[in-house]
């Protein structure tokens, strides 16, 4: 996410007591998480095993615990404590207030948009042309819905990242990123649509879920997709279009579903899949292999029998 | 769902400017999806695959995209886009209005039934005597509770089936049908029932659901059933009388579970079960056989190991 | 949980037409389902069965259907139901009334605690300091949240025990106790915290719960755990401190896991496991032992084929 206006890197280092090493007068626009940054964002990184992603990243500065190799056109700011730092300029970029009102007076509604009684509409929430928002919605703030979205009852939309820093216990990153759902997406009842920790979520174009989905923080879902009830999907995951996911499949972090990919229901996937292939099991396989080893399993009594003799 | 008033077929022909193929002067009394017909109604088909099933169903008229052969006494309404017309239909059938009060004056509540703040209660919502619906919940229009109902916070009734047709994206199909909860049913909290396409979603008497249980359109679940939390049922399925489904089970759409049958958790079922025994695994087998396969399985490395030798 | 005032075992026989059976002075100071009972307790038992589990357990009185054998220093309260009359203590015990407000007068707000709209909060909730309360979030009766806790829109805490007795049907026990959240917990959106039997539900200090999580009635978690989304956890469970549920991991009722534990998504845990391991599969194992039966089964085709020659 962008802060308000742009920054200098030297300027930035001074505000935090930060110690810059590199270009410093390049200019900060916004902060993103390593796995979301483009140019012209800072990132932060506080361990050895992440420095040459996070300095070889599309970043223009680093927030960093200690000096490490860098390329040129790029800024270090050093400092004791990056993820309390991020946190800080995070909670800046989102300055959250609990708002008093059940639509914030602040949100935009579009022309046709119907909302039921029940819904929360959060501060600077944008929602386009013809939507309909069942009761009992929930729309956290900073969240944009485009035209012709119907989102039924008990959904929510733009909860914070499940997104910490272990040490003794769990310390919360706050998330100022936000939820971006494209034209003519139907979302069921009871689904929950996180917000990016410094980026966009965002539900592609035509995508349709049934009720009780999990999409994580930062994950991005294409266009034309269809997500049978109880799927869940962690943070971060790339699902291209035209993938089907059917009931209660279960997708870890960090991966990609190519476009057209099929998967059964229950499976798991821990890994990235290609595309227009159809896939089944936890751990997940090709569906024909996963078929066949189901059919060997059940004969296995018979083979070993036979194998003995 | 019925019309509000029977129409002869060659009346509704003229009306959509179809070709009336048959039986012109059947009364037509309403709509239903092939898997819910009976003698009366109208249903559709738009591919030669279900044609002999929608011919051949208790549908007293079919609107079609082709003429085929049919049993006398029945009728074929012939258009061009079948789906677009039945959508139609389903919109007069249900002319859902979004209403901007919790509670609808033109709901039904029964004396005793206490409905808690943050509850919404839709247009022609019936309630039935001596119902406990907690605070939070929501319930669509038109949908039915009989007594002595508890309905835990966050659950939503009658949310539209998850039902499309593929057409360079998905185009939805208006839900015209409803939900109807029986006698002495207690609810979790965050459960999502479907309401029926064309049809009820049925959930029988003293049926017992645990949290985030999903019930898809249409389905018929019978009386005395218990199912713990996060079971999750497609649509078009028919669970008969004293089926218990342990947590996270799956169910795939269009199949039965037959009475008393018990299912072991985070089991999946892609096919119809016999009743009075129990079942376990993705995919589901009988109990005694999957046990006997998963002890197989751990003796494998040393089966495999004496074979070697 | 326990009586406004201690009440002697006598005394309650004599109200409910008990036969009393030894030490007829005892104080009762509460009733508790014999999980979760403790000196001073009365409990009740209805089959031969549990009879031994009941009169060695810490209860101090047995409400009882039967006279048996039992320790000195305990006192039998026999009657022909001891489920209808520990019910009706149960309803004496909370005296639930429907609210017509979404915050109740009665609750107590801590400094600094943010309770955002549609939030309903029921009849003598404590909530601590400094805690966020999300928009549509239901916390029912009694429940008791420490400082600075974080929940998410639509969780519901403390709806009642999924907790029936068989019967020609399912007969309710009222669910008489509740939910204890302590300092500095997350919960994610959507997430179901059942209230105890009789007792209190916990989690502790510094958990971190992700969207769609269930707790089932008497769990108890510890400190500083990690649950991604969709676990489901049953009834009567005793989580210890620093386990991480990955997703969709679904545990089974009374049954422990221990300290630091890892277990891998969509995992199904129908028994105990010892701490500080990881594990995976359903039935879960150790997850090096199920790796290894995985990789193994991939090979099958192969081990047999050359099995054949």
């Amino acid at each position: 996410m962008d802060f308000k206006e742009p920054i200098k890197a030297s300027d930035l280092a001074t505000r935090f007591g930060a110690v810059c090493v590199g270009a410093k007068n390049l200019q900060i626009t916004g902060i993103n998480e390593v796995h979301r940054v483009t140019d012209g964002d800072l990132t932060f990184c506080d361990h050895p095993k992440y420095y040459d992603k996070a300095v070889n990243s599309e970043a223009t500065a680093i927030l960093i615990d200690k000096v490490t190799d860098f390329p040129k056109n790029k800024v270090l700011l050093v400092v004791k404590n990056p993820f309390e730092v991020f946190t800080q300029l995070s909670e800046e970029v989102r300055a959250f207030k609990a708002q008093d009102t059940m639509i914030s007076p602040n949100a935009k509604i579009g022309a046709g948009t119907r909302i039921m009684p029940g819904t929360f509409v959060g501060e600077g929430v944008v929602i386009g042309k013809n939507c309909l928002i069942h009761p009992n919605v929930t729309i956290y703030d900073g969240c944009k819905i485009e035209d012709r979205v119907i989102i039924h009852s008990g959904t929510v939309i733009g909860a914070d990242a499940f997104y910490y820093k272990r040490n003794n216990g769990y310390r919360k990153l706050n998330s100022c990123g936000t939820v971006r759902i494209e034209n003519d997406v139907e979302i069921g009842a009871s689904c929950t649509i996180d917000r990016g920790v410094t980026a966009e979520t965002v539900i592609g174009a035509g995508t349709k879920m049934d009720n009780m989905v999990q999409i994580g923080h930062d994950t991005v879902i294409g266009k034309n997709c269809l997500f049978a009830a109880q799927v869940g999907i962690a943070g971060v995951v790339n699902v291209e279009d035209d993938v089907i996911l059917w009931g209660q499949v279960g997708v870890q972090k960090d991966l990609t579903i190519g476009k057209g990919a099929v998967v059964l229901g229950q499976s798991g996937l821990a890994k990235s899949l290609e595309g227009g292939k159809t896939y089944f099991g936890s751990p997940v396989r090709e569906a024909k292999a996963k078929m066949r080893e189901i059919a060997l399993i059940k004969q296995l009594p018979e083979i070993i029998e036979r194998l003995k003799k």
